[in-house]
């Protein structure tokens, strides 16, 4: 059997999230992008295949660089997949490359690291062209604040503060190697817009990890929280004691690193 | 009665347009911009008004800084009209700004020039995540002789070629200002996808007449028209020799420019 990786992007908007979540929401009711992938698979090779994601995006949630794996026996080869399963595809899916990997490839098991971005739109208006992609958040942010609470979240750390529903005996320690906060402003043509993205890389998230140290991140910048109090909410390990968790539109996958592929995001690659 | 001028942001995907058009097509069953508005208009001031627009833009078509005029006897300050009529609106359409105008001003009479963008994804492969913003053109494009033939377009000419259902003795001469062809590369962490941005500035647009340009510099970019042939279109005044109408969901309204407001989009404003 051949082994095939995928790297895909979609616009989280309109599915219920790569696979199904054990937590049942209104958009359970959507297709997700996994079973949408499976079907254009079977649609090209004829064949039913299980596909492997990296990571299992949420409700809502986007993605610019999820990897995925399938085995098949078709004897397409890997460029002439892609136009095909994009063929099939709906256009909020889309699968950027192919390439046939060794056959014990696994992408979630060998995946080194992942790098996610939370946007939020930082300005009194809100926006229309992207709305699907950013949260809003009007009032004004204490930038460097939020960069200094941020600073004890590096390194090996339990997060079971910043995560939903972990049972006791889960293992919640994750190790976060870069945690960035950048300010983009667009140009005046585009109305001047600030946006702000919290740019995290990790060895593996827990289930809505990000959205609540972001939630958490923006008591802080509002003055609500400081940021050694951020610290001792992350030490508690209680999800009680941090702040809400923010909407899934604004979080996308960027990217998934692996060994044999090891180069950082903002490397040309 | 006061007069309030408004500049408003939306994405047409889901929309009619800003008004009914003459010829009608599946979008016709979906509401139009210009009835949002009013219906947000009589949620907030009790009134049902007229409201102008500078721009008439086409179902599918989107719009950065559209600008609207309506008369009002309210005596809310423009400046709480904006959250009020955002409140009220899908999130598809933002009022980005308000403000009160002399009686006399007319978004659309008044308009001195108006800025539209085409933009093409000039890349082997779709996007998905801004898949609404732009026309996929996956074939090698000759940028320089583009430039090269749509140097004809730059001053007064009668451009009957380049648009559609003209009346004979419709007046279809407009001057182009402006015509910028653009590259713009995304960086390799979004997938170095090449978008082609073509910039317009003209006193006035006739009915698809933008499209209908590019449609037909995609031929020149592709070798099937030289710059030569291009301008004998533009003189023939012949709809028949000139290129298809390419797609509405890569045109955005920019800006439009009044004389109190005569800035270039550029400028920092």
């Amino acid at each position: 059997m051949r082994n095939i990786r995928l790297v895909i992007e979609y616009d989280g908007t309109n599915f219920a999230g790569w696979q199904e979540q054990r937590t049942k929401t209104k958009a359970q009711c959507l297709p997700t992008i996994q079973a949408c992938l499976r079907e254009a698979i079977h649609k090209v090779t004829g064949e039913w295949v299980t596909v492997y994601g990296a990571s299992r995006t949420d409700a809502g949630v986007h993605a610019l660089g999820q990897v995925a794996n399938f085995k098949t026996s078709s004897r397409l080869s890997a460029k002439r997949l892609v136009p095909a399963l994009n063929y099939y595809l709906p256009r909020e899916i889309v699968v950027r490359s192919a390439e046939e990997v060794p056959e014990e490839f696994h992408s979630q098991y060998n995946a080194r690291s992942k790098v996610y971005r939370y946007t939020i739109l930082n300005d009194p208006l809100p926006r229309a062209i992207d709305r699907n992609l950013y949260y809003h958040y009007p009032w004004p942010l204490n930038v460097e604040r939020m960069r200094e609470a941020a600073q004890c979240l590096l390194g090996k750390h339990d997060f079971r503060a910043f995560c939903v529903e972990a049972h006791n005996k889960e293992n919640t320690v994750r190790t976060i190697k870069s945690f960035e906060i950048v300010r983009e402003g667009l140009p005046a043509i585009y109305g001047n817009s600030s946006y702000l993205h919290f740019v995290v890389e990790a060895d593996g998230f827990l289930h809505k990890m990000i959205r609540g140290i972001v939630g958490t991140l923006l008591l802080v910048g509002s003055g609500k929280m400081g940021p050694k109090e951020f610290k001792e909410v992350l030490e508690a390990r209680n999800r009680r004691l941090a702040g809400p968790t923010v909407p899934a539109r604004g979080l996308c996958l960027l990217k998934v690193n692996y060994e044999e592929n090891g180069t950082w995001p903002g490397q040309p690659t």
